[in-house]
This record gives C-alpha cells, sequence and structure tokens, in this order.
C-alpha cells in the first residue's frame, strides 16, 4: 500500500491566458491523484471546514481518506502568477491557515504502508512521521527552495531518513551549493540518498543510483496550459507504479520514471487537476505506448 | 562525400578556470574535425597570412584542404568569456579580419559532394553556395542570434535551400518568434525544412519530421570545461556519420542524432578542440554504447 503526506490546497493560479481562483491543489493533491491511476493511495493531510464539498468528493474518488484531517478554520491557500513563457512563477501569496496547527500522525491503517511519499513538507515533519511507518521498502520526498532556505539541515537529515529524493534541477544545485547535476546528486547519495531524481521540467528527468545515470525525456508537448502540480504528478506516478508492482528494483524504478514523465505531460494540458482527473488509464498506456516508440532509435 | 563551408578562427575563450589566446576553432573547423572521425570532410574556408603552421597540420591531418584560402592579413578572430556557470557567453571582440574580403567558391573537387554542411556563416552566401553542388543528397545549415537579428528573412531563405536546419533552443525561439519547440520546428518546416534539430545543450536535442519527434538526452558529463564548439561538434558528427553511411533515411538521422550528442559530449570535457583531436574512433564506439545502455529501460 502506500501512503502520500502532504499538503493539501486551495490555489489561485494566474497564467497569462486565465486565472483560476481557489481551485483544488497542492502537492500530496498532485502527487496522490496522479498515483492513483496506479493503486489506491492513502492520504495525511489537512483542509479546513470551508473545503468545498466538490473537492472533498474529487478526492474521495481517487484516495482513501481515513488519513484527512478536518480542521476548524481556513484550508491552506497559495496565489501564484506565471510569466508569459509559464516557465517562471511568482508567488503572490501563502497563506497557511489549518496547517500552521496540524499535528500530523499516521493513522493505524497505514501504518503497514510499504511505500511512503513525503512531499514538500517541513523536513522535521517529514523526518518525524516516516519513523511511524513500520514495513517502508520504499519512501522518497521533495523538497522546495523555502525549506532549502530556512531548514537545510533538516533538509539534508530528511534525506537520510529515505531511501530516494526527488527534487528540481534549481532546488537541487541550491540546496547542494554544486552546479553540475550529477555533482549534485553525488552529494545527495553522499548524505544517504539510494535514489536521486533530478527533475528538469519539460526536459525530463535524470535517476541517479551508485554510479548509474538513467536520463529521460520529457514527453514533448505543443501546448502547456498550467504547469502547476507537474513535479507533484511525475513523483506520484514513480511511486504510484512502484506500489502497484509492489517492486523497487532499479529497472523498475527506471520505468517509474517514465510514468513520471508521462503523468507529468498530462498534468499541464490542462488547468488544475484537470489534467489528472478526467484521464481514463488507457490514455496513460497510450502514451506511454507512444513515449516508448518516440525515444527508440 | 561531405563538403564543410564555414569559419576557422583563432579563439580567445575565456573560462572560470584558464583562458585560451588564440587557438584553433571556428565553427567549421569543429563540424568538419568532428565529422572527420565518421568521413574526410572537405573544407571551405580561409585564414589569414598569421595562421600558424601547427594549426594547418591539425587541419591536414584531418580534412581535405582543397577549399582553404590562404590570404594577406589576419585570421578571424573571436573572443568571449563564460561565466560561472559556464551556461552563459559572453561576446568581448569579433574581428572578421580576412573572413570580410572572402568570396567563396566551390572547387571543383567538391562540386560533386553528396552532403553538405553550412555552417552558421552569412545565409546569403550559405544560400547561393549551395546551388555550386551538382549532386546534394543532404544538406543542412546552423544560424546564429547574429544573422536573425541582422537578415531574418535571408535566413528564412536559407532554411527554404536545405533538407535540415540545426539550431539551438534560444536561437529557434528568436527566429520564429514562437515560445514552444514543437511549435519553432513547425514554423521552420513550412519555411521548407524537411528535417529540423533543436539542439539543447546539456538537455540534449530534440528531431523533427513531418508530424514525428524524436527527442534524445545529452550524454551526462561530471565535468564540463569548455562549452566552445559543442554545437558545432554535434552537428558536424551527425552529417558525417551520415556521409559515412551514404543513407538519409529518418533512422538513419536518428542514429546520426546520438552521434551527435555523443561528439558534443566530447567536445566539452576539454579546452578547444582538443575534446576531438585527443579521440580515437574506439573512444567513440565506446560511448556510443554507454550512451545506449544509459538510455535503455
Amino acid at each position: 500500500m502506500l501512503t502520500v503526506f502532504g499538503s493539501t490546497a486551495l490555489d489561485t493560479i494566474r497564467t497569462p491566458k486565465k486565472t483560476l481562483k481557489n481551485v483544488l491543489g497542492g502537492a500530496a493533491t498532485f502527487a496522490a491523484i496522479s498515483a492513483s491511476f496506479f493503486t489506491k493511495p492513502g492520504l495525511i493531510a489537512v483542509v479546513g471546514s470551508d473545503f468545498p464539498k466538490k473537492y472533498h468528493t474529487v478526492l474521495k474518488n481517487h484516495l482513501d481518506l481515513k488519513g484527512l484531517t478536518v480542521l476548524n478554520g481556513k484550508t491552506f491557500r497559495y496565489d501564484g502568477k506565471y510569466d508569459a513563457t509559464m516557465s517562471v512563477r511568482e508567488t503572490l501569496k501563502t497563506e497557511l491557515n489549518v496547517l500552521a496547527d496540524f499535528k500530523p500522525t499516521v493513522p493505524d491503517a497505514y501504518k503497514k504502508s510499504e511505500f511512503v511519499y513525503l512531499a514538500n513538507n517541513d523536513p522535521e515533519q517529514n523526518a518525524k512521521i516516516i519513523k511511524e511507518f513500520d514495513n517502508v521498502k520504499f519512501s522518497m520526498c521533495d523538497t522546495i527552495e523555502f525549506w532549502i532556505a530556512t531548514k537545510r539541515n533538516a533538509v539534508i537529515k530528511m534525506i537520510k531518513s529515505v531511501d530516494a529524493v526527488v527534487i528540481n534541477d534549481e532546488e537541487a544545485k541550491l540546496l547542494t551549493k554544486e552546479d553540475n547535476l550529477i555533482k549534485c546528486a553525488k552529494k545527495m547519495m553522499s548524505w544517504g540518498a539510494n535514489y536521486v531524481v533530478i527533475k528538469k521540467g519539460e526536459h525530463g528527468a535524470l535517476l541517479f543510483h551508485e554510479d548509474v545515470i538513467f536520463p529521460s525525456v520529457g514527453f514533448s508537448l505543443e501546448s502547456v496550459v498550467d504547469p502547476t502540480g507537474a513535479g507533484d504528478s511525475f513523483a506520484g506516478a514513480m511511486i504510484g507504479h512502484l506500489a502497484a508492482k509492489n517492486k523497487t528494483s532499479f529497472s523498475e524504478i527506471k520505468k517509474s520514471i517514465i510514468y513520471g514523465n508521462v503523468m507529468g505531460s498530462f498534468a499541464v494540458e490542462k488547468y488544475g487537476l484537470a489534467g489528472l482527473t478526467s484521464l481514463k488509464k488507457s490514455d496513460i498506456s497510450k502514451r506511454i505506448k507512444q513515449y516508448e516508440k518516440m525515444v527508440t532509435f
């Protein structure tokens, strides 16, 4: 079984063509819903009493919600704006709201999860919660600039406590203080990560394990309408695939990276979560075949 | 047979660790020497009377020089400086010298070349010289920001006159006024290019042909000492491989892209041309095998 721990949010997303207000978002939401096409994940997250019923239904349709806490108050809110190229996002506002008081714990039903994904949460919280699981076979975490800037040592400790790190290229450089991505990965492995995945947006991702590198391309798209959640969808697909197969071999992890690239590509084709929630399993297997054909030489 | 037309230069290259003064460089030099590991290219270029004998020997060891003109005066010189990340190069000085007066023509011995590479020359000159060949099976051109900024219409006309364009991502966007690389490629194909190759530096390259995309990763390197000539080496390897095979099928063009990525990776591992000139053919086939193994999933 797979458990995903992280944020569920009400996002305001401003793209050059359209603004979405208070739509369902959050790193754990994207990751868990992406994973849900492979397995039924449990979600550890918090929402406020203002959380719309329709969004609760979306979560319930894809996820096990025994780990979802509802607290009195407002749901975590994020407001961000993309530039004309859609490659740079400026944060306009972050309201922690109920997230500030949330003391996450692992429900008994989730304690035997073999697969655990820790989204870009407070690294101290991530390192603490992973210890509450009894039977972890493969754990993976993400992190973001905010934690690297404010709690770098805790991020390094968190990396020691999991099997794999997924992180984007700029954050990998910031965290490790290295310019070259191989050097970044080596440093994270020296801190205790068995696998490092460096996400490069449209350029795909690099997987590192011991002295092996597996580079993969992104699935080329002619139109990107909303990049929000692409990296979370990538990570969710990876661990969702592994959990569904119940395998953690290097060869299966390489395949999970292909699923990551493909689910990331779906995520950015529509606004908000629609790129994922509108999917059928057959869409995914079709695009996986396209991807395999595309990269063959 | 393959003919390469373009610049031979004396470069001053300033990297954070080392400055090279007046070393052998130029787009055609890198492309032709890269191609020389697959076939013996003819070079159409000009140097001045100051061109060092040792560099003449380097060219002679790899290339047919019936197309090399020596004019009284100074060789074309370029002076550029890389920033700390080695990803941005600032041009400090460009002295055209003998290049300004050079009236290139195709030697009779080269007129029957089936493969022709036109480096990042004046697009009017490129479009003119390609007509002097009698028997072209596959022609390819590159271009740079300077020509896009000063002679955009001539660049578009040049693209109409060749089979394939190789161009880096930023220049593709600048030329086509599109943000998305698929849209960039479609526009260049609508101008008459049968194949478009968009180079993305360390991230590899995208090959476009009709409605098919072939994305490829770069060969990951831990240490890049001098990026000069990587793109030219990429293009030279592509067309060198095709000329050696005397094939222009889509499948062979895909393979040529892999050679491009591999030769580009060798080019940046040492200063100046040393990454290429120090190579043995066995180094190349070894890295091609590594590349194939690396991307397999």
